[in-house]
């Protein structure tokens, strides 16, 4: 069983990409509506990856009750400056439209992937800027050679911001896709059908070592947090001696995500300069 | 076993939606570029359709080396006119980018329902003009009944016209999806899994007996015309008797993606006048 590192993968790209950006002046916006704790946790993360790597950050601080019409001129503001990467931190207020908001920003400026044109090159299989758990997740795999053609991924959750993006990745890299929720039936019946299983429900331990098969690939997006403890999608402790890969909670997904928000400032840059 | 009558249930649609719309001045235009035999065929079908509805139809006939920028005007003064629904006719030629030109169509007038607002609607589970033949299985199943949430759904083919789109109607319906292609290895023991089974492969009589379960609901997208004849993707005359509902080729999707195309014809239109 190999452990699949995601914090120290993080580093060596990190480190990769710190060189290849060092002459240029690349900047991310995170914008934050309201004082949601995780939020400010996520962000914090962000800021100091971004200041390790010469990335100017700017945090723009919004009250819970602003509105959308005020919302959507500070995200105009923000495409006409110089900013490289803009980034709406989720979850936002009911009162104010996701989808507006997220497809006001300038697709080349969009390094969470989630503008409906970044959407859509992802399905169409073209170059675009890919939501950062989908793509650390594709990332992680390839850094250990695993094969992802014609293997059977079984994804556990349908979000869009991990389960359709992550399942239209690997529809495009030819591996076939089962997608399961809280309404399938027979889960244990269909996990053990998985090569490779993404756990992305946010429900702690829901993978046990009786829903996987002997040398299955496990990549656990979960991150639980329960009395101050972290906790994954999948039961580490009685799973990982059934699998072949298995990635931690946490060091596995969540540093990949990371750093894939910094490979796609990079990213967004190229764009905004044609390369 | 029960044949899913398209022909049948798209009379009755029609007969309906055609006094829905008696009063009101609906028009369709599509775009042909070039002179594709297949697609002219489809577009006297699709002609036909709105004659009978008292849909006023016009044909765009352009050159094969027509410019991108000459078609984008085009598109530009149809979206401008009164017209209700705008389609380009696929395939087009290689000069030109099919995404582009979709996208320039106003998304209330997309009646194929390729547009990147409405494709990012049916990722989102929102309300949005759907592509016509992954609408049609979807009302095929529901008018004869046929309970989706919680059944596995296996989709053979991936493209952005069938397999995609349908797969994200089937999770919003709460059905567990598996989507195979080409690369998919051990086809045959997946297909085995499907409680309803889509198949849009374009490879003619690709689905045999021994390839699903007992009692499975077999969707037949495949038009596979071979010296005059229509095939489908499934064996039909050897499958039917395993299956609980089976649709036939001609007679099944075909019809169902005709009907739908004009009832986003009249969803255009509500569309645009805002209800």
């Amino acid at each position: 069983m190999i452990i699949l590192d995601g914090k120290k993968l993080k580093e060596e790209r990190l480190k990769a990409l710190k060189n290849k950006i060092k002459d240029l002046k690349l900047s991310l916006a995170v914008i934050q509506i309201g004082n949601d704790e995780a939020s400010s946790v996520y962000i914090n993360q962000k800021k100091k990856a971004c200041e390790n790597l010469n990335v100017e950050f700017s945090h723009i601080k919004l009250e819970e009750n602003i509105t959308e019409t005020k919302l959507l001129n500070i995200i105009k503001d923000l495409n006409n400056s110089d900013v490289t990467g803009i980034l709406l931190q989720l979850p936002i207020p009911n009162h104010l439209n996701k989808m507006t908001l997220q497809n006001a920003i300038d697709y080349k400026k969009d390094v969470d992937g989630l503008n409906v044109i970044n959407v859509n090159r992802l399905i169409n299989n073209e170059k675009g800027l890919l939501p950062c758990t989908a793509k650390g997740i594709i990332n992680m795999l390839k850094a250990y050679n695993i094969e992802l053609a014609g293997k059977h991924v079984v994804i556990v959750g349908r979000s869009n911001l991990v389960g359709r993006p992550v399942s239209n990745l690997f529809l495009n890299e030819n591996a076939t896709v089962t997608i399961c929720h809280s309404k399938t039936k027979n889960l244990n019946e269909i996990t053990k059908l998985a090569d490779i299983l993404i756990a992305a429900t946010g429900k702690k331990h829901l993978i046990t070592a009786e829903m996987i098969k002997q040398g299955a690939i496990i990549v656990d997006v979960g991150i639980n947090k329960i009395d101050g403890t972290l906790y994954g999608d999948v039961d580490y402790e009685n799973v990982k001696e059934k699998t072949s890969y298995i990635t931690p909670v946490p060091g596995g997904i969540g540093p990949m995500t990371i750093c894939c928000l910094m490979e796609n400032i990079y990213e967004a840059y190229l764009l905004q300069n044609n390369n």
